[in-house]
């Protein structure tokens, strides 16, 4: 599997369970979500847009996506998002490259087993983030958020493990 | 670091967190335990005895552990168990070789991101196991189990994941 086929594997509709460990205080969460993937092509406008943002050319990029989710809630209030997802493979080595969306330029790498990592800097931190499949129909992911500071300490103040079971096929 | 100075970090009190994804039914838990890990010598009667249990030199193998946990629970009879954690390298590739536990015999590999995967065969099906730091404190685990059938199919019934967070260093 390449990053590209792993990365044609996200479209489609998934649902995802998400536990939240935080280390400042004792309590988890468990939230459950609907999360849409569709494939753009890649002279979508919106992906023109982004790769022109962030300086990259567009043509350059492989399996551009549009992520959108809602989190099952009671309140009619649900909350919810959406974002693009644009990675652009290292023209030398498709292994590594960027993953742009409509927060920030992170990089990933594509590792031998299969396993999708992105590291993202933010405002709240870096977002360190492994994506893999249990098979094709479950996709696991783990984000931390680490707290980078003036020592070379690692302070990781919260972690989100997903379980996401696709429930529809890409659309046609 | 290489598989000795990870497995060496092992060692110490634990304060776990772990989120339960079933796959065949919509709930998930949090379970919360506690686990103590003391290092053995490679020579301790049961690390000999484990490792004539599966026909092992125990003189090959790398920081034998005793692992003990107990989970918080209002209940009198809270759950806990023990188990000894004895690596053994591949002579030729210190990178791979067996975990022998009081349950069974698993294969290990420590990967160049400075992750632990094991894999054990157990009468439940296929233990993938993965283990990696957020930082020397901070320990993270997922643990999925997959059932195995006469096709080629992966049917993974269920994961775990697991924060554990360091609250006591080894006892001296």
């Amino acid at each position: 599997m390449d990053i590209h086929q792993f990365l044609e594997l996200f479209v489609g509709r998934w649902r995802s369970q998400r536990s939240d460990h935080q280390f400042s205080q004792e309590n988890g969460s468990d939230i459950r979500s609907v999360i849409d993937i569709i494939a753009l092509s890649g002279d979508h406008l919106e992906v023109l847009a982004i790769c022109q943002k962030y300086n990259v050319e567009a043509i350059a990029s492989t399996q551009p996506m549009q992520l959108s989710w809602e989190e099952e809630s009671l309140s009619s209030n649900k909350p919810k998002g959406k974002s693009l997802f644009v990675a652009v493979p290292d023209p030398l080595n498709a292994n590594k490259g960027l993953i742009l969306t409509d927060y920030a330029k992170g990089n990933y790498e594509f590792a031998e087993d299969e396993s999708l990592s992105i590291q993202t800097i933010t405002d709240q931190g870096l977002i360190e983030e492994r994506v893999w499949y249990g098979n094709p129909n479950l996709r696991f992911r783990v984000a931390t958020l680490v707290q980078t500071n003036f020592t070379s300490d690692r302070v990781v103040s919260s972690s989100k493990f997903y379980s996401e079971i696709r429930v529809a096929p890409p659309k046609p």
